[in-house]
């Protein structure tokens, strides 16, 4: 069957996806941005099949999020890297880590974590506003009608401005507060 | 064909993808924030069938990203809510459309800008590090091992500690330079 392509929606989120959301691909960007760059590491690591692995990292060259170089000549090597678009995307790979760790990561704990250069610690990823440097919170933040908008599929009820502030105050359930 | 499962690696990204990762999902949990809570809100903004739509919302559901609330009695009227841990995924879609505005949006702008109540601008969420709240980039830090970690499917090599510092001064290429 062939999946819906979101190439074409008009919201930056759906576009996003159809770049880097192929079901491999955020392991294949999580892999080289930990440095594993050849193609044989990267099939051990990952444990999935050339034909797969070839035609995603393909799709990816394409797309701009990485590229090929080489880095022996003899013999003739090839490594994969991260182009900036790929690498502007690891922070936002560290921020899903960082919820995965929270809310469905394995038990013994955190199985990667992340030391910053600048001030040496062990950091977690937190998202802030540009202007105030506060944490965003979903509550905290309204949408508003931007000028790339449309109504088209995808966006048929919030291109035509169909954004509400979300409510203050809703429920705050689910897993964490089945321990209360 | 079987998607291979994401659920049991031993990495909270593969699993932050196992939960969320279906290719509707995100642009779901996307109109649950923006207030678009009733199913028939969803399959019009979507333009998906509504089979699909139910699906994914079942799933989503028994994963503890969103629940069913019911605002009616009389008629009987359900919407779907965003949970604890699906409104803490929210400020991540937010990054991950930030990126999406900058490397694959419409020519015309962004469809939708964020205006944060705290301060009153429209922002970019940012991602910062939660020590000394300075940027985040790829280059600045350095994934080390974690309690979690194990050699197996998905993190063959970096399970038994295959983690490289990235190179700094790597490749700054692709499309933003091809301007240059």
């Amino acid at each position: 069957m062939q999946r819906t392509s979101f190439a074409r929606m008009h919201c930056s989120l759906a576009r996003s996806l159809e770049v880097m959301g192929d079901w491999w691909t955020p392991l294949i960007l999580r892999d080289l941005y930990f440095g594993l760059g050849r193609f044989a590491d990267l099939v051990e690591n990952l444990g999935v099949s050339r034909n797969l692995l070839s035609a995603r990292l393909a799709t990816l060259v394409e797309r701009g999020l990485i590229e090929r170089r080489r880095y022996s000549d003899h013999p003739p090597r090839d490594r994969y890297v991260l182009t900036t678009a790929g690498r502007e995307l690891v922070p936002v790979l560290m921020a899903l880590t960082a919820w995965g760790d929270r809310w469905v990561g394995p038990s013994a704990g955190p199985p990667v974590r992340f030391q910053h250069r600048a001030c040496g610690h062990i950091v977690k990823p937190e998202i802030v506003c540009s202007h105030c440097s506060r944490r965003l919170v979903a509550d905290q933040v309204v949408p508003r009608r931007g000028p790339g908008r449309r109504a088209a599929r995808g966006t048929r009820l919030i291109g035509r401005g169909r954004l509400q502030r979300p409510a203050i105050g809703a429920p705050r359930a689910a897993r964490k507060s089945s321990g209360a």
